[in-house]
């Protein structure tokens, strides 16, 4: 449920313009002269042509806007020979790691468009098709040489699959208010707000760095895990700042606080409290085990095969590469809604993520090493009211963190 | 209008599908294991999917669409600084120049969504930026490395364009209709009549090789125009092969011969007939004079800013790089539509381009030294009923070689 100060609030050209500026401008926090990739797809031309008109206004060189489209990677996963299946022509990696080079900025839009299309399809060969999604990415991330933010795009067709049970004008009407209300767009000014908000989040992260836990165990309704972490394991959230001092905020909206686990003490059974859109698959009713920081069984009432396939993807693909957790002061997790979107779900709820780990969530390079590594970095939500979370300090004293979704540290 | 056959033949997902099939399995002439680029744009993602899903039938390796937004090229326009306006990241040249390397084939669709998108756009600045076009294209074009095939895509805004006379429903239907015709959909094997088609085209070429002419001049209402040729120059016409010898038809529809001229001896006026479609700019009632091989005059009733801001942009750019004759016994001539699409438009009349020229229209490497280098390549329509076309000998001499459209050699 939207707050009554949102009720009404239509994402119009207006208000798609004010979101436009706060993740161009606040967001990426683009500067003049960088060139800016933009990650979209078809159905979201109306956001798109406004971040680019947004981030030429901002003093862009030039921005490259990149549109992927889920269709055509449905007929490459149909009718493709196997062995083309992980094939990924070179420029597309030359562009992630060129735009790193010059320092250049990087937009995504999530917000899913098709979170039914690739119903039907082999689980396997699905499994080694990561784009839009290349390693490259995880590389220039870790090297802070791009200042970036993703961001959810409004769209019919998500706010259908959001609201099935409103007509769809109402759906879309719904959608747009909620998202309105979730990127603070309703703010006098949405980037102080924001500004407000990641300092906050900077705040509980010191506040769980102080405590130096070596474990955070989770506890709810089919959940009982104990995720290790490294001795230099360091919680972060909010904004960031490239290696030239750009600071940005790479999700917006961000409500979690994160660090990279230990890849190796990953134990016991997890229940997502969410489903999880990957690609186009929609996965509900998860449970995963993990024994030695290896995920060992993959259940799902839908779509978990697929899943199961990505995370055979590498060695890495099937252990932790993040742990996040989430509280309930954030604006996504009281609006009770499944949004089908990574990442406003994984900011309504703790989630860990399969795969590769950020390098500036440990601060030993003895700790660097020991991170995961991966192809895929896949979020899942395993948080929420009912999931107690509890710090294990290095004695085996267990401390309350997270009650009912409040910080207790 | 269209033969009764065509008449109330649909585009539908049949029939697009059948489109796609002639482009790819007879235009680009896809092979098992090629790495497939495809251009297009917003609002030609039916045409573009079936495109897709048909290489990915004929073996290819990998399809990677691009897709161009001419708003987001509009913003670009309107709010770039001016020195950055002709910056282009190099993965952009890298992607064209890789797929020759690798020889991959490439489908690129006409037909313009957005034919007045850029009217009030100073021109300049327009002419600053030339992309989605590279430089590097023309040098695979070139070196015959890559297979491909530019061909119509049918869009709502387009089929309201060409026919604002009807309802937009019919407007649709008429331009799917001739859409049908034109690209010889209606054929029991569309293929076969493609090959049958582009033999005669081939026949035509060799006619008037046969004749070495110096040069040729065209004269009707406005047009006085003598197109100098180089020692060796060759007319070619219909389908043509890669050094490795796959052969393609690089245009569908062709109905064209054409050559490279001598760029430094053009003289006269010449006055289109028939719209031009530059990006988002419509350019009509366009007059030229051209002196020793230069356009030195650029006049039109609307649009002739962009296209002289276009000819500014290097010495070659104002000088020609192709001559293209055609007859009536094509299928677009007779339609008398103006589709404001070059790829139509160019094969329904006898045209020029500026800019950079084929090297395979000439055989020798002293003429290939001769010809005309440019950035840009830009036809316009010159020829029609109206325009006599003469072939001129070494000793002066004039030969008919056009007559209502009828060859006369």
């Amino acid at each position: 449920m939207a707050d009554s100060d949102t009720e009404g609030i239509q994402m119009d050209d207006a208000m798609l313009e004010r979101l436009a500026d706060l993740v161009v401008g606040v967001g990426a926090n683009v500067r003049p002269g960088q060139v800016v990739t933009v990650g979209t797809e078809p159905g979201k031309e109306p956001l798109t042509r406004a971040i680019a008109a947004s981030a030429y206004r901002h003093g862009a060189k030039f921005v490259d806007v990149s549109t992927f489209d889920l269709h055509v990677k449905r007929a490459r996963i149909e009718l493709s020979r196997e062995e083309d299946l992980a094939y990924v022509p070179d420029w597309y990696r030359q562009r992630v790691l060129d735009l790193g080079e010059m320092r250049g900025a990087r937009i995504a839009l999530s917000g899913p468009v098709e979170p039914t299309l690739f119903e039907g399809l082999d689980p396997k060969r699905l499994g080694l098709d990561q784009l839009p999604f290349v390693p490259e990415g995880m590389k220039v991330v870790n090297e802070r040489t791009v200042n970036w933010c993703v961001a959810p795009c409004p769209s019919e067709s998500w706010a259908r699959y959001v609201h099935p049970d409103l007509p769809p004008q109402e759906a879309v009407a719904r959608l747009d208010e909620q998202l309105v209300h979730i990127m603070r767009l309703d703010a006098d000014d949405p980037g102080e707000a924001w500004r407000a908000r990641v300092e906050a989040i900077a705040g509980a992260a010191a506040a769980l760095n102080a405590r130096r836990f070596d474990a955070i165990r989770l506890r709810g309704p089919g959940t009982d895990l104990r995720v290790g972490l490294l001795p230099s394991s360091q919680w972060t959230g909010g904004a960031m700042d490239t290696v030239d001092g750009i600071t940005h905020i790479a999700n917006l909206p961000t409500e979690e606080v994160f660090t990279a686990p230990d890849p190796t003490r990953v134990d016991g059974e997890v229940r997502a409290t969410k489903p999880l859109v990957l690609g186009g698959t929609t996965i509900e009713g998860l449970r995963v085990r993990f024994e030695g920081g290896r995920a060992v069984s993959f259940q799902a009432d839908k779509g978990g095969a697929v899943l199961e396939a990505t995370a055979a993807r590498d060695e890495g693909a099937a252990r932790l590469g993040e742990l996040a957790l989430v509280d309930r002061e954030g604006r996504i997790g009281p609006l009770d809604t499944v949004f089908y979107d990574t990442l406003l779900d994984e900011n309504a709820a703790s989630h860990v993520a399969l795969g590769a780990a950020y390098e500036l969530c440990v601060t030993d390079d003895s700790d660097k090493a020991r991170l995961n590594r991966s192809d895929i970095h896949i979020d899942f939500m395993i948080g929420g009211p009912d999931v107690d979370v509890d710090g294990v300090l290095a004695d085996g004293t267990e401390v309350p963190v997270l009650r009912d979704g409040a910080w207790q540290v």
